[in-house]
C-alpha cells in the first residue's frame, strides 16, 4: 500500500523522480549531463549537445559522424504529414499545427521501434517548427539545405536567408539554451504521457499541446511584442509602472526555478550586445532590454528569463515572431526524448491522488422533481 | 519559497489536489459529484450525468433540454477534420487518427472561447470516436441519427445497427461508467497541459497522447482479444497458469486504486449476464469471464476491473473491438473538460522537481580527443 501525502499544489519544490538528466538550481546552475551550461555554450555543437542529452555522454567523432547522417536522413518528413498542415488552413495558429502535423507523424510511422521514432521526431520538428506558420498559409515548405549543420539549417529554413557565421553560431548557442531545462510543464506532460507506454510520437503531441500554453510557450513571442511596443528605452519606467499598476504580467520575467537570475538569460544578454556591435548597429534593442531588467529588478526584484533575451536575437537574426515558440520545440525535443527514456527505463505510471472535498452520499432525484441551482 | 520535499515515483499515494469532481477509494466505492456511482448507473440518463460531471450537479428539465440541443448542434464536424484523418491512410491507428482530429479541430475552432471549445469537443468525440477507425481506411462516415439519445447515437454510428432498448440503455450505462475516474493518467495529462492556460483542444489532445498507452487506454481492446483467444471456461485454469509461469500480464484485472473489487466491473458484469438472458444465448461468454475472475481471485487476489467487463459488453453489442479505447474517450471527454475546469479555476502550474544524481562538475574535451564509453 502506498503511503497517503498531500503536497503543494503545482507541485512546486515536490522532488517526483531521480534524473541523471541535468539540473536547474535556484542559485542560478543550470547543468547538462554533468556539464555546467556554459562549458556547452562556449564550447560545444547543437549535435554534441543533442547527443549528449538523449544519450548522456559526448560521441565520439564516428557516433558524431553517424549522428549527424542519421538526423539528415530523417529530416525528410512524409507529404502527408504536410498536407495535414495545409488542411489546417491559413488561420491555423502554428503551434496547432506542429501538434497536428507530429500527432500525424505518429499515425504513419507507427510501425518502427520507439528509438527510430525518437529519432525521426527529433529531426522532423524541426523541418515541421519552420513550415509550421507557412504551409498552413498555403505556402510552399522550406527544406533543410545540404551541408549545413542543424543550427545553421534551420536557421536558413526558417528566414531563406544567409545568416553569418557568428549569427548562425549564436542562434545554435540559443537553441543549446532551450534544449532542456527538467521538469518543465511539456518535459513533465511527455513523461506523463510516456509513463502510460505511449509511443514517443504521442508523447511528443502531448509536449506540444502543453507549449500552447502561454504559462508556458509563446513567452518569447510575447516578450518581442512587449518590446516592439514599448521601443525607446526611456519608456521603460512608465511602461514598468503602469504595467505593475493594472496587474498585467511583464512578460519575459521570473521563473518557477530561478529566483536570483536565469543563467541562460545572462549567456544571450551578452550575444544580443555582441550581434548589435559586429554589425556596427544602433544599441537601442539592448539598452531597452537592459533597461527593462534593471527596472524590474529594482521595483519586484525578478530577473529576466530565456524568453526574454532569446526573442530580440531571434528577431536580430531575422526570424518571424509566430515562429519563435517553434524553434523552443525544434530543440527541446531533445530533452523530452530524454525524459521519455528516462521515464520508460524504470516506469511506473504516472497516477496521483487528489482529495475529495465534496458530499458522497447524494439521492438521485428524478428532473421534473428537481430543483434549480 | 516551496517546501523541500520527495514523494514516491508515479506519485502513487500522493494527493496534488482538492477535488470536488469525483471519489475513488481502495475500498470499492465510486462517487461521481457527490452520487454513488449506482445511483447514476441505476437512474440517469448519460447526457445527465455529463451535465452533472462537467457542472456539479444535475440540471433543471430546460438546462437539460438546452443541454441537449446545444450537444446535437455541436456534433457537426467541420469537414477539415476529417479530411485530415483521411490523409492518415488505411494503416492508422484509432487512437492517433483520433488525436490527430481533435487536435486539428483546436486549430480550426480556435476563436471561440474555452466553454464553446469543451462543449464543441464533448460533442465532437462522440462522432471522432465512431469514425476514427473507418475515415483513415476510406469509408464513408457515419454521423448522429436525430431523435436518438447521445448513447443510442454512439451505438448507432459505431455498429450501423439497431440496438433492443435494454441493449441502447446498458451501452449508455458503459458509457456512464467509463466517464470520470478522478486523477487517472489521461485526466492527470489533461490537468498538466491545462495548467499552462493551453486551450481544451490541446488538453483533449494530450489526454488522447496518454490513451494510447497501453498501461492506460487500450486494455478493453486487449482483454476482448485475450476473451476471444481463450474462448473455452474450461481452458481457464491452464491460461491463468501458463500466464503467471512466463510473467505475462492477465489483461483486465488490477487497478492503482481499487484493490478489494472494481465497482464498475461488478456492475457490468450484471448487465453482460442480463444481455445474454434476454437474448436466450448461450451464456458461455459470461461464464468464461466469471472463471477467469475467479481464478485470477484465487491466486493472486486481483479483482477484476471495468476494462474487462466492458469488453464482452461491447462485443455482444457488435462493436468492432478497435473501437473500444475510442468509446472510453467519447465519454472520458466530459470527466477531462470537468478537470481542465477545475485546474483553470484555481490554477497553478504543475511543475514537479527532479532530484539529480549525476555529476555537475564535467569538462567538455574536444571531439578530437574524446575517448568512446
Amino acid at each position: 500500500m502506498p503511503e497517503h501525502v498531500k503536497v503543494a499544489r503545482g507541485l512546486a519544490g515536490v522532488s517526483i523522480t531521480e534524473t541523471r538528466i541535468g539540473k536547474s538550481d535556484e542559485d542560478g546552475t543550470l547543468v547538462y549531463r554533468g556539464y555546467p551550461i556554459r562549458e556547452l555554450t562556449d564550447k560545444a555543437s547543437f549535435e554534441e549537445t543533442a547527443f549528449l542529452i538523449t544519450k548522456g555522454r559526448l560521441p565520439t567523432r564516428s557516433e558524431l559522424e553517424e549522428f549527424n547522417a542519421s538526423m539528415t536522413a530523417e529530416m525528410a518528413v512524409p507529404p502527408k504529414a504536410l498536407d495535414v498542415m495545409k488542411d489546417l488552413g491559413k488561420e491555423a495558429h502554428p503551434i496547432d499545427a506542429l501538434r497536428t502535423a507530429c500527432s500525424a507523424l505518429g499515425s504513419i510511422d507507427r510501425t518502427r521501434s520507439a528509438s527510430e521514432q525518437q529519432a525521426s521526431i527529433e529531426a522532423k520538428m524541426s523541418v515541421l517548427a519552420a513550415n509550421c506558420h507557412r504551409i498552413p498559409r498555403g505556402e510552399r515548405p522550406r527544406l533543410p539545405r545540404e551541408g549545413l549543420g542543424f543550427a545553421a539549417s534551420l536557421l536558413h529554413m526558417l528566414t531563406d536567408k544567409e545568416a553569418t557565421a557568428y549569427e548562425s553560431w549564436v542562434f545554435e548557442r540559443a537553441l543549446i539554451l532551450y534544449m532542456e531545462h527538467d521538469l518543465n510543464a511539456s518535459s513533465f506532460t511527455v513523461r506523463v504521457v510516456a509513463s502510460t507506454l505511449a509511443d514517443p510520437y504521442a508523447a511528443v503531441s502531448a509536449g506540444l499541446a502543453s507549449l500552447k500554453g502561454p504559462l508556458h510557450g509563446g513567452a518569447n513571442e510575447a516578450a518581442m511584442d512587449m518590446l516592439l511596443r514599448v521601443r525607446n528605452p526611456e519608456e521603460v519606467p512608465s511602461y514598468i509602472d503602469e504595467a505593475l499598476r493594472e496587474g498585467r504580467k511583464v512578460i519575459g520575467f521570473g521563473h518557477r526555478v530561478y529566483k536570483k537570475f536565469d543563467p541562460r538569460a545572462l549567456i544571450l544578454k551578452d550575444y544580443l550586445r555582441e550581434i548589435l556591435r559586429r554589425r556596427g548597429d544602433d544599441d537601442v534593442l539592448y539598452r531597452l532590454c537592459d533597461a527593462m531588467e534593471g527596472e524590474m529588478m529594482r521595483r519586484k526584484g525578478i530577473p529576466a528569463n530565456l524568453d526574454f533575451y532569446a526573442a530580440p536575437v531571434f528577431y536580430l537574426l531575422g526570424v518571424e515572431i509566430p515562429l519563435y515558440t517553434p524553434i523552443f520545440a525544434a530543440s527541446r525535443v531533445f530533452g523530452w526524448m530524454a525524459h521519455y527514456d528516462e521515464q520508460v527505463a524504470e516506469n511506473k505510471l504516472i497516477r496521483p491522488d487528489a482529495t475529495y472535498v465534496g458530499p458522497t452520499d447524494l439521492v438521485y432525484v428524478p428532473v421534473e422533481k428537481r430543483q434549480g441551482a
